[in-house]
């Protein structure tokens, strides 16, 4: 617990704006743009066709095609929901389904409108019932613990990161946790547990209130602030990549977002998995890997910038305000 | 500087998921619409018409008019700027401007579309210019400090605040930062300053690289990830307490947001200074007052929920995720 302000005389009497002191004393960082621009090929990670949703909506009011690309989390993470995803592409359960939710600062949703009605489509035979226990990645019965000396492929650059940025509200838990990056996502630790957290563009499932309710058909995408209150109570599995433009500017719909009128959806004509496509459609992207010395320039240029245009860099960040750098490959 | 993660044996031999535990041990929490539906009516204050804005777009391609409400940051923070944003709005000077620049996850900006070239509208005269010091309310020369028994009327919740949540990762400054709520607002501070935070719908002032060319006439609005790395950098001035949806919305642009058509602009029809209609017109709002005990309640509820839904509550939140609950009056 951190101490309660207390206000010293000299504080009191100082006339220095504190906003003034740090642009002379430190040098300037490079624009993030720039870092990512340089990094050289060999610190970016080619991201699976076979491990990206190809979400085709109907065209817009102009006729403009939408493609919405979302990236599958990878493993040990919600695995269980992920496999029902696979299946509910396969099996092409989503073509002719709607985004039929959008509520402002909260999430979009899309599956089928007709969910929890009479008139429900029938799912795919073969759907897991994933419990509560996959929400996050425990130490023990996994033995998947949170320490380099154990799992350093998941956790390399978190000792370094902890160095930089700790200051996470969601993750605290009297004072273990830490938030940080692992395989090119943003994930939260402390001395019992690794999860995915919740940022802007996040994928999730739905879920009723019973923790093992969600397939995957009916999923959402985060649109405001990040909804970090859902971390470990709700699956992460996706995140959008590409196109998230044609989700977020939807039309809002009062109260839970739900349109009342159905006309008012926006139809899903399909969802394939990337390497469901012909070899030219399928989608090629890289990320920048969490562990390369160009992502700490870049993080370190989000938590520590100093240039023309910022007067004042707090030394520290919100782990969704250094969002991973994600382009098309060649 | 918090520790870094310590694995213990006891640790990784327990199978006992964490999340499992929360709900079974403490009392469920009202949910937060409950909360706020059965606040006394003492519990809520009334905000000015003469200090909110009303923005009048023009109608959307349906013909649906819409309009936008933004309420002006209160003293002692600002005042500048939002002395020229009065001035501004008292010569109608935004009528005919636009939403000109719509970035996805970061701001939509508007003003005049054709600032910085030679068609520039000319400014009304006797705008202020306003010195980086007015970024934040620096102890020392306004004598304003954060400490209750000094400025009361400002922090009141902040002691009961600072018992609950603390981990800002922008307010941080090597330990003495808090966040909390002032006179209905989202704030942060340290040993040496207070100053308004960056959240969704927050309205900023658009400035070039020198911290003294923000007017007020160019105003952008936060519609994604809080961007909180603006605190300090960018004059906070008021946020939109209706309509946002109508700003969020809005087409994306690609790269900084930029229009390059300027028929993909939204025009701007007017803004009045609510003060300024006619009566019947005049914007009646009013916010949960968050010295309330209404108040506390919700933010507990927001940082402590246990209910049906809920099964792992972090004790914590981020400032942005604890919206102040704002509403028409009568």
């Amino acid at each position: 617990m951190r101490k309660k302000i207390v206000l010293l005389a000299a504080f009191a009497l100082s006339a220095a704006p504190m906003a003034m002191a740090a642009p002379a004393e430190k040098p300037k960082t490079r624009p993030s743009a720039e870092i990512i621009k340089a990094a050289p090929a060999g610190d970016w990670t080619a991201i699976d066709p076979g491990d990206v949703l190809v979400m085709t909506l109907s065209p817009d009011a102009a006729g403009k095609a939408r493609q919405v690309f979302i990236q599958l989390l990878p493993a040990p993470f919600s695995q269980g929901w992920i496999g029902n995803m696979r299946k509910l592409a396969a099996a092409h359960w989503w073509d002719g389904g709607a985004v039929y939710r959008v509520q402002d600062n909260w999430v979009a949703q899309f599956g089928d409108p007709d969910e929890d009605t009479p008139k429900a489509k029938p799912l795919p035979p073969g759907l897991a019932v994933v419990p509560e226990s996959e929400y996050l990645v425990h130490n023990g019965p996994r033995n998947i613990v949170c320490d380099r000396d154990v799992c350093p492929s998941l956790i390399a650059p978190m000792d370094w990161w902890a160095q930089e940025m700790l200051n996470d509200a969601y993750a605290f838990d009297g004072g273990t946790g830490l938030v940080g990056f692992a395989k090119g996502w943003p994930v939260a630790t402390n001395d019992k547990a690794i999860w995915p957290t919740h940022c802007y563009a996040t994928v999730g499932v739905g879920r009723n209130n019973s923790p093992d309710t969600g397939t995957g058909a009916e999923l959402y995408v985060a649109i405001g602030t990040p909804p970090r209150q859902l971390d470990r109570n709700i699956a992460v599995v996706g995140r959008v990549i590409e196109g998230i433009e044609y989700i977020s500017s939807l039309p809002r719909a009062p109260g839970n977002g739900m349109y009342n009128d159905k006309a008012k959806n926006t139809p899903i004509l399909s969802i394939r998995l990337g390497n469901e496509l012909p070899a030219a459609q399928q989608p090629r992207f890289e990320y920048l890997s969490t562990a390369s010395a160009s992502f700490r320039e870049y993080v370190n240029a989000r938590v520590n910038r100093h240039d023309d245009f910022i007067i004042y860099s707090p030394g520290s960040a919100d782990i969704c305000n250094i969002p991973i750098p994600i382009r098309r490959r060649g």
